[in-house]
């Protein structure tokens, strides 16, 4: 078997290939389905998230497509008899298989919020399946570290912030993809080479503690850095003593001078980073060095970097690494992918519902559309979330999705935009793709639309996200008439 | 430029290339060095660690080589003159360089224990540096996954264990990677069909509640699923209504055995598992089907399965997905790789330290090994680490790790293994591959020797790890006469 293919679509749960045989065996493999992806809470105990790793969906889709290894090996595949799971026609049927459905995506880098569809898949319920685990994977993992960089830039209030994680990161690609989602949330640049030869973000680097111990004395191996890359210097002087390691540096760097180059600063990698980089600063400042930048790293986060600023920490440049490339604190986000609605034989849309005994794990049927209301300023008012099997009316109403009693009326001539944009039409790919930079500045761009009490690191006030009134009356339908049903013993 | 090259040679942090560059530059490029790959505390406030990844360095090793988009790339990097951070020679050097390293490994599936070395490696400076990230990156990862499979395993305490993580995990490679490393750990079988495919992992799965919910009924849906696929019926039961679920499922696998096909049994995702998976067995039972297994998900780690044990949950399969994929609650191991020795000129190998202000964080110097002791039953009774630059003598001392006053004596009769094996001499890998299979036999073995004390999840008892004394003498020396050259502002 060729198990060296670089085929990625056996990249899902086993699950959603049987669930597409058992539709397949059934007739159902061609119905048309809506499935939406979303989260249900903020990560970090925030108030917002980063929406990102669209673009690596889009690739994951353009390329979908079964290779011969990959039908090969579910041949082997057997069930509780020993005999095979699937058969030779249907492994046929998805050798075949080329992807015809609809994709609308919330662009990278927008702000978005709890139970809004970041994706809405369209199109024959075997293809909504089989797509789905890569998807979660995808926008789960982006976002996440997307939204943590926004939260640790914000932190840094205004100095760069650099992502050093690869080396603890989950995995190659848990680096690659952190990097690339680390940028897409505010950060300036990685550590990680690949990452920036890939995605072209700038990367930044200078010297380990091994390159000191590996010369006689710390001056000797700061010489010898200088020496070699005049145009790159960042002393890390930590090895030993610290501030001593501040001074070699100031007599490297005054060489330097010497020699028409400038030294770019200093980094600190332990101890009391409040304490030693005010001494640092001092010790620079007093040799003739103020525009000497100190680097600081060690397990830094946002909380961390918070608690440094109001320390009066004179670092000017964060390096962020193990807490930011794994989101530390908060390592997954829990997207799902549920159906919304599905069609009938007469290809009318079906709303659909998954009750649960906690609300906020219900589903909400529909095909789902976001509208953002925006004010005279640009900035966002609220979010509702509408079905776009219903119709709606020019005064819309949106019910608060936590809390019923709350609602808002938006007349006809409020602004708002609505967020999810067609990127797949019939499996071939409509929307453009947008140069990195572009959506990091959008990203950037959009928190300026909200407020400060909203994003803030601890206890943001909670953004507005509503169900349109009319959706929201279906949702509260279903679910009573699914607990009748429950509680009738009938039809479910 | 082509940023599609497979090449993985730059998955690096930058000061890695900047350090070569100065190696270069300086001509200490081909200076022989040793470096070894170790973390400092235990997973998880565990008690030990398996050790994975190691089959992933070796091809990520094999098949290190910088093609021409890479050379080409680091080629346009530019210091703070905006000039090139490397010169064209250097460039050419990288791009004609084959590693000729030694690399010694603790193979995959040991159980290990914080300041152990996992890897050595000894070999030019530049090469050891290169590779620095991406050995950090893999073996960090895995052995973390491998760990906590391992732990939640225990947990189960006999019962099958699925890895379910896919869609949470962070990125791509994430997932696989979790999923080889969950296995090495202790899994039965994951979700993930890539990793089934590339690593010969056995697959699960059955339906999601999407399944459930585009029928019109559960009934019809479970026996729509039953007649695709009677041979792996697993019924998801907690779309509508749980205990009513269960109900249908018996009805379905009555007819199921009806037709000669053996419901497996039925999956319970929500709600209070241990309540419900004992009123789930009793109906089961009472419908004649005491065969029937109840799988659980739903969020489990090791702590919650122990204690759904301990308050009698029926459940006989357990599905692990973000808490384990993820390591939810440590998603990052804190290897490091640390400079243990440097040849001077004559050849002479010359040990380094690394001190600090907190005495764990100073590291070990010299060339390590380690060598495990066991007793006539085949427990080990402790491990030490010893310097091959240092003859050591017949009967053995260890001085505790972290406890100096605690010493072990070790007598020329003691039996003993040294865990350190090679696996590439001068560029070659000479370490034989071992199938996934044996390695997690080989961690289940492995924990076999070691006490439960040692094992548990919670405040495990320390399992006695030390410095050979001569070995502890020299860093004491070391550490001493660092502080002394601190202190008096001389060589360093």
């Amino acid at each position: 078997m060729n198990r060296s293919s670089n085929s990625l679509a056996l990249l899902t749960d086993l699950y959603e290939l049987t669930m597409a045989y058992g539709y397949w065996k059934c007739g159902k493999a061609e119905q048309s389905a809506a499935f939406h992806l979303f989260f249900r809470n903020s990560p970090f105990h925030g108030g917002y998230a980063i929406a990102a790793g669209l673009e690596p969906v889009l690739d994951f889709l353009r390329s979908f497509r079964l290779d011969a290894s990959d039908v090969e090996y579910l041949g082997t595949l057997v069930g509780n008899d020993g005999r095979p799971l699937f058969d030779a026609e249907f492994l046929q049927y998805l050798a075949e298989l080329e992807l015809t459905l609809d994709l609308d995506a919330i662009p990278e880098g927008t702000v978005v919020f709890p139970h809004e569809p970041l994706l809405r898949v369209c199109g024959p319920i075997v293809q909504c399946q089989l797509i789905e685990t890569a998807m979660l994977n995808l926008i789960n993992f982006q976002s996440l570290i997307a939204t943590k960089a926004s939260r640790v830039v914000m932190a840094a209030q205004g100095d760069a912030v650099l992502e050093f994680g690869l080396r603890r990161a989950q995995g190659i690609d848990g680096g690659l993809a952190a990097s690339r989602a680390a940028f897409i949330g505010g950060c300036a640049a990685t550590s990680n080479v690949l990452a920036g030869k890939r995605f072209g973000i700038p990367v930044k680097g200078t010297h380990a503690h091994s390159w000191v111990m590996s010369f006689d004395s710390e001056p000797d191996a700061f010489a010898a850095y200088a020496e070699a890359m005049p145009n790159n210097c960042v002393f890390l002087v930590d090895t030993y003593d610290t501030l001593q390691g501040v001074r070699h540096a100031v007599e490297v760097g005054r060489r330097l001078r010497e020699s028409g180059h400038r030294m770019v600063g200093i980094r600190l990698d332990s101890g009391d980073l409040a304490w030693l980089s005010i001494e640092a600063r001092k010790i620079l400042d007093a040799a003739g060095f103020p525009d000497a930048v100190i680097v600081a790293s060690n397990d830094l986060d946002e909380r961390l970097i918070q608690s440094l600023k109001f320390q009066g920490a004179a670092v000017t440049v964060w390096g962020v690494g193990t807490k930011l490339a794994t989101a530390y604190d908060q390592p997954a986000l829990g997207g799902v992918y549920k159906l919304g609605a599905i069609q009938d034989e007469s290809q009318q849309w079906q709303p659909r519902i998954k009750v649960s005994e906690q609300l906020i794990k219900t589903s909400t049927p529909g095909i789902q559309q976001v509208r953002r209301y925006v004010d005279d300023d640009g900035m966002a008012i609220a979010d509702m979330i509408y079905n776009e099997l219903q119709p709606i009316p020019e005064t819309c109403t949106a019910v608060d999705f936590q809390d019923a009693t709350h609602r808002t009326e938006f007349a006809a001539t409020v602004a708002f935009e609505d967020l999810l944009k067609p990127m797949i039409r019939q499996g071939n790919v409509v929307g453009e793709s947008i140069p990195l930079d572009d959506i990091r500045s959008r990203a950037l761009k959009q928190l300026q639309q909200f407020d400060r009490t909203i994003l803030r690191i601890d206890h943001p006030h909670r953004y507005r996200v509503g169900l349109e009134h009319a959706l929201h009356d279906l949702k509260a339908e279903m679910v009573l008439e699914s607990r009748q049903r429950i509680k009738t013993g009938t039809a479910t």
